[in-house]
């Protein structure tokens, strides 16, 4: 661990990573065995008390419960976390916002990641653009956030009109619910990449762990603590 | 002409047209001399009182000019016109909607269309989704309307938001306008067919032209004398 | 629901949704859970006599099922509907054209959509451009109707066709029907937005309820009580 | 020689090419200065009657004009031909047909191909699908041909229609003419691989003389005196 | 059928298609259920002595079977073939090559297809360009053959090497085969399209049906019958 | 303006922006005509002290100029500016990266942009991966500001890099500079999107203004006036 | 064999491949059945010591297990080994370096063809340049190396980042591992063709195998018995 | 440059390189003023003996002439060289193929970088596989090399057959030259990546130069004096 990293053979866990980057490492769970993934699991919170597996399965989750009991499965999110114990609560909200019933499983993922982090979560769900008065109902509440998070599929508009009714940052994450065109997400994206509505920026489909991790950045930012 | 066409050599000039669809022939002008043009036109005018030429070019306006004095130039919309005399004005109203300043001359073909088939069009511009109150100040102009033609560039979203705000058919025209990954219109195309507002159409990336055509045959269905 | 909406926590259904827009809401079955299809069902139908899920699963129609036993499944067209009592039909006629007979499940869905809002459908089969005559035959049956509806996959060829030989507006619905380079159905969805044909508006891939919710507003305006 | 080409140094002059292809060898313009075509067509014309420079320019016709009087330029179709002398005619027709006046010049490359082959070619311009009247019409010309090229830009529909009308081999080519969602003829050419007519081939977009050469080898076949 | 169709509601099948174009109506087996298939195999086996079902599944056949003892399954080629008697047999051999193992599949559509409609044909198996020698030692069966069928996967580089040494017509098929940026056979298809061989004609990604198609149409023209 | 907006025929300019988003109104240049652009600066410049022209011609410089003597013109940026006068200076910086030298001009768009809307940059060039003891030399250059912006052609890699190194919010702009398969910036877009490096968001393709606006939003909610 | 292949029917092996390219022929399995794979083997196996079967399947190793007892399974590789005996063992390293713990199903394909060709393989897993400190711990074992293959998925950064480090040939393998936008390893290629890092080399996704056999050949002509 | 590099303000020039990586930092001119490239010109002229500027305009040339007068433009790989004085010639040689004519920018681009680098270049043009006997006639050449690099538009096949004939590594670079679907170069790019020649590696379309350093990395391993 002198280098910064520990080295498990089918893994380099950056155990220098919360000095550097103000959070512990995370484990993408794609690709990696249940057993890879409790080995790094164990790398990791013998340094830190917390820990965030996304894009896990069950049986991921399985493994990493072996070792620590405490482990959560979130399973329309798909991540497993581990709080030992949580971290302290910070000041401020971070808006979670939606625009269909459908995208719920991204905006999850974002929230418990946020929630992981430390930060206050709003959840607003299904005010897309064809009923645009459900939006006007809940400015006031998002302008309140102290960041944003834009979650829509299909069209991926949301972000647009979003941004332009409030001051804060706005963060978009296209979802893959669609169907012909929708390209599992690619309009959306687009869309989100072409906002008229200056300042949003955008992460990759689905995504919601990067949005929350941006979210997180800006908050921590804002606390009376911050470096 | 008994074959319901005129064989120009270069052309067969499709005679029969207003009988079987109710306008007569238009010109596609891209790709086709201004000589060309200017021998269409004249098959075209010796059985119909108007004529159009899409996606002109001046020389070809300067064209059909040397044999119908009356021939006007829509420098924006790229369309050369000619009534002798004008077709009679329907009762209704056309709305045609863009999105910025920029799209102005995709809804200028749009609206040169719409005019040469008699039908009233209120042009309505810059009321895109980043400040959605422009278009709320609109809404009741819109609802008025017989069809709705949305034109936008960029992500595409005004036709959603129309689409979610009135009663009427909307019609959607991607344009190119935008840069990056707006693809030459292709990310507002697809946002406009991906569109969580029901039942919006689209046509081609700035094809102002058939936007217009469909909803002339919608309003000309819509007069007393319709068949 | 004073706010023209009713916040179910994962959804905020669109109560107003038939005074602006003239049609009841409908549901977008992908993505959700049964129990959330059957809570929406639920807040619509307490306002609106009638009901559609679309891309509905049978599990949806089964929870719809529960509390309403008049809840209908359509397999062909993967539609739920439930009808309290049927709205009032409309005078005139939509004809649902298709290329092949592999199409029929989206032609159904149009199908279903349009006679729920209270349309006289015409389904016109297998009439495709590699047998041209079998088009020819039914020009007649086309031109009588009030808008017509054109479903095709592979080269979708068959809308240019169609608009050729009529009057009515035509809206054109790509199928993913076809292999290799057909892409799921872009190709035919390029072939339609290029279409030679004047006036043919296109809508996203298999998305027969969209064109059938443009035709009905079409067909709507021309009742003898539209608005 | 011995070996089957001549090197030149910027290129290796395939003078077997004859012998095992039928066909002479034949200069592809496209990046080659006007120097060099000059050169390969001397070490061509030694061996072979005939010379064909497709996607040429001006300025390389000028070249071989110095080196052969006879070079003539055909400049819709940019090919430049030298005939010293013409090659015998053959017996049957080619029938080279279009959709629209704009791809004529893809339909010259064809004929202009075709003729310096020896073949007879029948042009049919401006038969596209949306009058199809026009394209009945001509249904025994193109009939009474050996094969039958198909040009068309746009959704590309037309060899599709045609096949279903002719028993003899339909070439399809798609052409660059259309804008928007016309990819510069990808459009078309998806069209054309996805036609429900069966037994269409397809060639490279504005590949007028690759479908020629394909046809010139079909129709050699059928010669009396064919190998 | 004096219409020149038989009307079965779910299909309309084109019972004059042999006299138009040649050959009988094929059956297109993707996307139409076991019942929908038998039933026009009876309308097609009514007028013709054979059927083809390609794209067939294991239940088409079973469907078929029941009315047709005689329906023959080829399971690598997914066909379903009746003869009733058997078409005659033509002159002259149709070569079906192929560059690897695993395109087999694809050269049994293509082979099955050609056989069926009465042609002699010469499978010639794994001959790709890694292994020039092996191409170069069956030149002579290729020149032999009226018509070369190439079938390729991955790069698609095959069809431009037999252009280069024959003289007979080359249609090319790109296969699915290969992995990563083959994206499933666009790769083959591009290489084919983009080909240096020139009169490389080509057909839709794993289209060994359409390639046989055209074969036996140029085949059919090599007859001394020949109309 | 009692609805928000000043409706100028060509353009309803956002009156009400700065009060709803906290930054004024900015002009989009492209499409626009300089005197379009010249009325709607007035009407902005009515309200508001300071003016942005983003994608701005020299033209359409020239055209504010008239009004604004006090107009800036910046090349590299292609952005007009006017400050009368300037907004008060924030504290804390914005870093502005970028991985080579060609990526300048993009670079610029966003400086001008942030000190325009009161921020202090922090330029650091050409410190991209392939050397990369030139970022480890500037890191806590990066980590000293409040957020980063990154920008790259080519293949995108440095945002990865830097938000590995660092606990501020990153964000990227990729840039068109590249050939081949950099296809104008999509290579490096999707670098960034798919970034390892946890919370980079990411903004269209040269779009150093969008970055430069959210960065801003962030360093003035740090301000300690921040709302 | 006479001509440098055997005939099998259904393939043509290539005994003459050792001679013309110093490797003897690999099976390729995709698509192959395993009796095929197995008769295959026989072939190579009767002329070349070792045997290796890419992207094989289970079923594939057991046929070919049934002739050759020493076969051996590699379950993460899916590859199927024979040595009879093993090649001798060349001097000089071939580092196989991956950005993560899910790339080492394509790192074990690379090496377990290295060392089946007789070369030292060093591993080097999990070195991405989100935690570049990982990367520079290993510098020196990078350049000890002969070649180094470096495979990554997601954004594909690493190759640009390890060719900035050292003299040493660098071959890129991008790798399906990623969501949304990787589009299964798509910008991940992109990635690596558009290198800032002079000298990378790219093969397909997913292609250990392919980046291997290169490294191999390099590292042959590294041996003091090299032709 | 006590950190390994010269900070110009507009540029880090990497005076490290040659240390790390083998060769001089190598200036990519796209995008830089001419000014840029003749101050970066001079920082690594100071250390080291020669330079090269790639994507070079006459400009650049220009500028650079002026302090370094032996400066040298290479009009067809658009390249600068200076050579103070030359490095010492390296033993072997490295063959630059090309499969046409046109190719020959692309192969001069690789050819002026192989030979600054001090190495002896075979250069081999117009082998394509149409006439596949002018690539057999220069077999023994490509095998006496000691890497082949093979440039190659339209289908790119050429790699694979090269890579089928000999044992040295292939080095594959894509030309955008082509028309319609060759996708300037991405067809050829493809085919190149899927190439069923084993061991082929790829670079950026139109990559000369990044296929040169390639080979010569290569080729400097070759050399007794190797690290």
């Amino acid at each position: 661990m002198a280098d910064g990293f520990t080295d498990l053979g089918f893994a380099r866990v950056d155990t220098d990573r919360r000095r550097r980057c103000g959070f512990p490492e995370v484990i993408f769970g794609l690709g990696k065995t249940p057993e890879q993934v409790a080995a790094i699991a164990r790398v990791i919170l013998k340094k830190d008390p917390v820990l965030l597996v996304s894009r896990a399965s069950e049986a991921q989750h399985e493994a990493v419960l072996t070792a620590f009991p405490e482990a959560k499965w979130h399973s329309s999110a798909r991540c497993v976390t581990v709080e030992r114990p949580a971290l302290p609560k910070l000041s401020g909200t971070i808006a979670v916002v939606c625009a269909g019933t459908s995208d719920l499983p991204v905006a999850e993922e974002a929230a418990v990641t946020l929630e992981l982090f430390g930060n206050h979560v709003n959840r607003v769900v299904d005010v897309g653009v064809a009923g645009i008065h459900r939006l006007l109902a809940v400015r006031d509440q998002l302008e309140a956030a102290n960041v944003v998070i834009v979650i829509a599929g299909m069209e991926g508009a949301l972000p647009s009109a979003v941004a332009g009714l409030i001051s804060k940052p706005v963060i978009a994450v296209p979802t893959s619910i669609g169907y012909g065109v929708s390209f599992q997400g690619v309009a959306a994206l687009l869309g989100m990449l072409n906002s008229c509505g200056s300042g949003v920026t955008v992460v990759n489909i689905d995504n919601g762990f990067g949005a929350a991790y941006a979210a997180a950045q800006i908050n921590r930012l804002l606390q009376p603590s911050a470096p």
